[in-house]
């Protein structure tokens, strides 16, 4: 990934995920997001309502079919200076207390970027993670407009 | 659909469409579209590139599979005033020129809303029509915040 798709990824606030169950109905959800670099962190709260988090259909579906689907985007009403960030990826529900410190090291990162998790028990609650990630970039680096 | 909900779903300028392939593959794109209180609308433009219409993953994943998911929504860092309205449906490649007017007047409710759209060929070019839609709301009426 190049360094400006880099920094468009981390810095963006939302993302939208889609999964998909075995019958192959897709669903979308916006999400918050961190990304390290390699893997992608999604904690499951659901603003603004509360809910038991694994009755949640990205959670049923994610544990059916790990194939998901991510796009993180910025709308503008200039069309030329749309920009879009395609990612598909391998999902896995991360359990608190994973022996390697992943699940610590991912609620750290997402209370860095979001103010709002440092009050949210997000540590002791599963989260989504999603790894193997396949990148696309639109408009990529040749049609990308020069500013 | 209460007031509200259509009120928020017509006026939004973009929205993000999960399709899935036959072997559940999930795919999100954001797309512009307009809704005329029963069916949504998507243009098949390419923003920014352009490439052959027919190709776009998303029209193959309708062609095998017509269910999709749709979610219109708005980030705020204030976590309590999240809005997004999910809404699940049918799709279909509709084609211009069909017999009953339908492609015309979803050409003229699309360049209504956009006016990038009055000098694109949209009207010589298929889109996606989705019916049957099943709409969810959050927060619903009665968690919604007082303001």
């Amino acid at each position: 990934m190049d360094a400006r798709t880099q920094t468009f990824v981390t810095g963006q606030r939302v993302a939208h995920l889609a999964t998909a169950s075995l019958t192959a109905r897709p669903v979308v959800v916006p999400i918050c997001y961190a990304f390290d670099g390699e893997n992608i962190y999604s904690a499951l709260d659901e603003k603004p309502k509360s809910t038991d988090v694994r009755s949640l259909k990205r959670v049923l579906n994610i544990q059916a079919n790990p194939q998901v689907s991510l796009v993180i985007d910025e709308y503008s009403e200039d069309w030329t200076a749309l920009i879009y960030v395609l990612i598909a990826g391998i999902a896995e529900i991360l359990e608190p207390g994973d022996g390697r410190g992943e699940h610590l090291r991912a609620v750290s990162l997402l209370r860095e970027k979001y103010t709002q998790y440092r009050s949210m028990a997000i540590e002791s609650r599963p989260m989504i993670k999603i790894s193997s990630l396949e990148i696309k970039r639109w408009p990529s680096g040749a049609e990308a407009p020069a500013k």
